[in-house]
């Protein structure tokens, strides 16, 4: 359990999308979002105050976390400068890089001396066991995409934050190196190994109580031929009650993958339920989450209209007016 | 690559069924399987002459292969002296343990002195990229199952020996543990990180000639909730044109998950060709293997009757009767 409130280090980042894990962070959990801290040249600004390790630290922060992805893939010697500092200063280290904390030997070295913690959230934690497929209590709730990428994080995150608006029992179920970094836990399924997926998303989302939802972080889709095994064990491993579909409607075609074309809502409806029956013979779509950042106002609206009608579900996009419809069918499950 | 003919390291197997491994390289690769070296105590017997390490290494064998499963997931030091002597006799050692043969530091030592190499097949050998979906050139045949553990390894075994029979272009493409100590080489699916387990299917079956067919082993079944996640892999990244649909039709419930009842093979059929169409929209299911080895004669030939004139495919045990009549399917399908 990485260990809150976070100093956001944002480092040389060269636009505002290469900070996007700390954007996530301050946009999620803005209580754990203490300040930032960037280099000379930094492009980015989450518009925290920007402080020194000493002020972060005398203001109660605890972690300081990479929140920048950086350049071909080294971590730079002006980061680790200010790394070193940072543990030297009290701070534990939080990263989602592929090149691990752990891996840098300064790093090693002052985390040892400090008696301070590198987390690298892209390395499994835990041993994993292998799914029994038990049925655990309590309600499970897993976003499920025609694509990559196309807000099912998001989703996740706009529903627990208006359960928890509406004192019911929710938790938010990060799968991802983003998620956890916005939680504090979670699993890096991506980066766990293939026989133990399901087990690790089994491990993730414990029996609770009955009225308490599980929010699962989807990951990939079942109709993207890279990722699909990742999602389906979500699909087992979650045995979700609900399933929630999202969609970005201006995809040409298929993340990284020309010439695959993406599936229908329909499709994806159909397919992800005959899956999750298997798990849960329970389960239900109970809405649409369509990701409208690349439509205008009016055209968003109309698109969401259309959806709803066509496909007889709540259809929003939640990150721009709101999960109350995607939660007021959760309620209506329970 | 493992280098071949192997001498089969049979150690003090308690029953035949702890030597299974062993026994899998001695029913499809016997060209392979010079000779066995059992330790006192052991009761399995693949009828293979009985070698010592050096009238092994005599008659040519490169390799020792650990054809059984270690009791307690401990290397005995009984194990250990014959390893490293084998190592000293100018053997490679290989095997499909969960206790790497690397971690045991006296045979790494040895394999370093005498310039020996140590196969720990259960450990990926290869940074695998990620699954990129491009059509590949050459035909593939994935087998699925209605479970695990029903005799995928096997039908693509009989097929591959009844199309090399008929002077056809084919591989068998291992991936798992027993597959590759079987062929010498290949993907250990269930232990490559999930991020890369449909591109490690790709690399394994890579362009070919048009009329080349790949065998691939299929692992666990899209209805084991447990393992679903390493079956979609292979059917994204395998990209099959054509599937054989396994199944053992004497078991109560999915394996290891009471309460979980077996799909129908129609069922199979319906998911399986879903999946696959995905990445190939040209794929098609072609036979129906049952493993009848549960049955007597008269019921076996009964069930077969009866599932091939219920589901119109060619329906057999390939191991009991031959495979023929699946790769008559295949090649009505080039």
């Amino acid at each position: 359990m990485i260990k809150t409130p976070y100093l956001l280090f944002l480092g040389d980042a060269p636009d505002a999308l290469a900070a996007k894990v700390a954007q996530g962070i301050r946009d999620w959990r803005p209580e754990y979002a203490l300040g930032q801290l960037c280099l000379p040249g930094c492009k980015a600004d989450l518009g925290l105050p920007e402080m020194t390790l000493q002020a972060a630290r005398d203001a109660g922060a605890e972690t300081l976390v990479v929140g920048v992805a950086n350049r071909g893939g080294v971590i730079s010697e002006a980061w680790l400068d200010v790394l070193e500092e940072a543990l030297a200063t009290g701070f534990d280290l939080a990263s989602g890089l592929h090149n691990l904390l752990r891996d840098e030997p300064c790093l090693a070295a002052a985390a040892e001396k400090y008696g301070r913690q590198l987390f690298d959230v892209r390395v499994p934690q835990v041993e994993y066991p292998i799914a029994n497929g038990v049925k655990r209590t309590g309600k499970r709730c897993l976003a499920v995409g025609t694509d990559c990428s196309v807000g099912k994080m998001y989703t996740g995150l706009a529903m627990h934050r208006e359960m928890k608006a509406r004192h019911m029992k929710a938790s938010f179920r990060a799968t991802g190196q983003t998620g956890i970094l916005i939680t504090g836990e979670g699993i890096p399924l991506d980066a766990v190994v293939a026989d133990f997926m399901a087990g690790s998303v089994e491990w993730l989302t414990p029996d609770n109580d009955p009225d308490h939802w599980d929010l699962i972080e989807g990951q990939g889709s079942l109709y993207h031929v890279s990722y699909s095994g990742v999602t389906m064990a979500l699909i087992h491993g979650g045995q979700p009650d609900a399933l929630i579909l999202c969609h970005e409607p201006t995809r040409e075609h298929m993340r990284g993958l020309p010439g695959y074309a993406l599936p229908s809502l329909e499709a994806l409806r159909d397919l992800s339920l005959q899956m999750a029956h298997i798990a849960n013979p329970a389960c239900q779509v109970v809405g649409i989450s369509v990701n409208t950042a690349g439509l205008t106002e009016a055209l968003a609206e109309k698109y969401l209209t259309e959806v709803e009608a066509r496909m007889g579900l709540p259809t929003v996009d939640p990150y721009r007016y709101g999960a109350a419809r995607l939660v007021e069918a959760l309620e209506a499950l329970t």
